[in-house]
């Protein structure tokens, strides 16, 4: 297991490391750009040789991060992987840094503590909200940039605040990233008021293949990877509609299943307060946050979905 | 025209005032019935008597804020308006007490300055966000009861804190709100995370209707009245899916215009900073924010499209 260090700690580390790799989770999201972004732009004001590694592509969308992608130009002394709760998570093509972890930052109450050392507040809505304590005690100036990558990674996690993770301390750190120049309009009209063509066709798709089970306590959607190359929608496009089957009257179990391009079956679980989506998911080799979490399954999609209701009706207390 | 009051002035009048009645507008949303609430139970709490009245029924997915409706048990001797742009909002059924308005409190630029007195914060994101300034400036204690009223306001009008309208001062009072004891967790849930069956039907509907124009620029959801029985929305519903337009890749007009049951048509318009809502609106008789903006017109639906269309036309520059 990790070594559990407090916010001085880390900061300690960090400002004695050199030539550092900063590794994001795989089908990367605003969260783990975001405070990768932050870090990166913080060690690079600090005249720090650093570099930010993904195994997937990073959407144009997050262009205005600028991040500093690794082209294997120095030999990284120090790792440190951000927002990444399991080895797993990192994919294969980033495998040979992610077993050499030095440092990790994280918001998982479920990270399998692969990492040499980990910074882990469960209770932080976002690994961007506990960057911002961690840089503010690096006396890092909060440049207008930092602050963006902060605020997006802080507002994707959070749905733009709307999410059960959401706190005092979210709202307050989103406060003080405008009074550094983050510009929330702008962010939020790219981040939330910005669907494509594909975004639309694949939530309508979703919202045709709604299945309800258990007297509507459980929603579903699965979809077939045909379904989905048929909207055109690309991986950050399909996370959105992870959260439609939840945000139902009476449901308390939001599940959504689809089909990857290798054949297996990703699922994204969503639930309520009082009922665990970690649990759930734990069960069939995954794990996440108690009201988000996910797994991925190899089988047919009956049987993926067979599994989860089994799962889900467990979650639920109900008699079989 | 009204006399401009700040808050002090405002926080006198309102200490001097008996008997009051709180007017809200007509198919009341989350801020006007927010502000009003918060209103209400910081007067009751000095010992005032004080109802609450709108033209149209309240959903009962407000009942949380446990508003004193008038009934007619004393004589109104002042009269408050909270977020209330135009003596026409009021809904006739009101209008007796809407043409003696003493004070108004409102974050509309457009109000038409109906009432002897305003108070009027154009750049407040919600009415409910000038209504906690206006309490802690009276000393009211914030309860958490007042502190779920004006978080809905705050809430509801911001999208949840997406829309444009959202600033610093709008995130600080929230997390005040939090801190005073405001459940977000659950108003979250029951205001943006719990759809009805309604709710997704008029989603789907409006996501089958939508009509692109001018280059992907407008984007148009026209429903007869029909069609939105069809669903079982209510005008809450309804109200829900006219942000669905204008938050598409591309599109800096988005409209919705949907048959009421009078026959007549109700037209909200949602624009992109740069794009002025209200002057498209104005125009046709009715106003609004400058990113957020209504009207209703009489006539056919084409008629409305094409008048519709012709406005977009020139609030996007261009040539005819």
């Amino acid at each position: 297991m990790s070594e559990l260090l407090d916010i001085a700690a880390a900061v300690n580390r960090l400002l004695r490391a050199e030539n550092i790799l900063l590794l994001c989770h795989k089908n990367p999201d605003g969260d783990t750009l975001g405070s990768a972004g932050a870090l990166y732009h913080a060690l690079k004001g600090l005249g720090k040789t650093v570099a930010v590694l993904c195994a997937d592509p990073i959407g144009a969308r997050y262009d205005y991060m600028q991040l500093g992608l690794f082209d294997g130009s120095f030999e990284p002394k120090y790792v440190v992987a951000v927002d990444v709760a399991g080895i797993q998570l990192f994919g294969d093509a980033v495998r040979a840094y992610a077993e050499r972890v030095d440092l990790c930052i994280d918001h998982h109450g479920s990270n399998s503590g692969y990492a040499d050392a980990m910074l882990l507040q469960a209770d932080a809505a976002a690994a961007s909200e506990i960057m911002y304590d961690l840089l503010r005690a690096m006396n890092i100036d909060i440049t207008p940039l930092i602050a963006e990558c902060l605020y997006t990674g802080i507002a994707t996690d959070t749905g733009c605040f709307k999410f059960a993770n959401t706190t005092q301390r979210t709202l307050l750190t989103a406060a003080k990233l405008i009074e550094a120049g983050a510009d929330i309009v702008r962010l939020n009209a790219a981040l939330f008021e910005s669907k494509t063509p594909a975004q639309l066709a694949i939530e309508r798709l979703a919202l045709e293949n709604l299945q309800f089970y258990y007297d509507g306590k459980c929603a579903m959607v699965c979809l077939t990877r045909e379904q989905i190359a048929s909207t055109g929608a690309d991986c950050t496009d399909i996370e959105g509609i992870t959260g439609i089957a939840r945000a139902i009257e009476g449901v308390q179990v939001g599940v959504t299943i689809r089909q990857q391009p290798s054949g297996s079956y990703k699922v994204s679980v969503r639930t309520v307060p009082g009922v665990d989506a970690s649990a759930i998911c734990r069960r069939l080799g995954g794990g996440g946050h108690t009201q988000a979490a996910g797994c991925e399954i190899l089988g047919s999609m009956e049987n993926t979905r067979g599994a989860l209701l089994d799962e889900v009706k467990k979650a639920l207390c109900m008699e079989s």
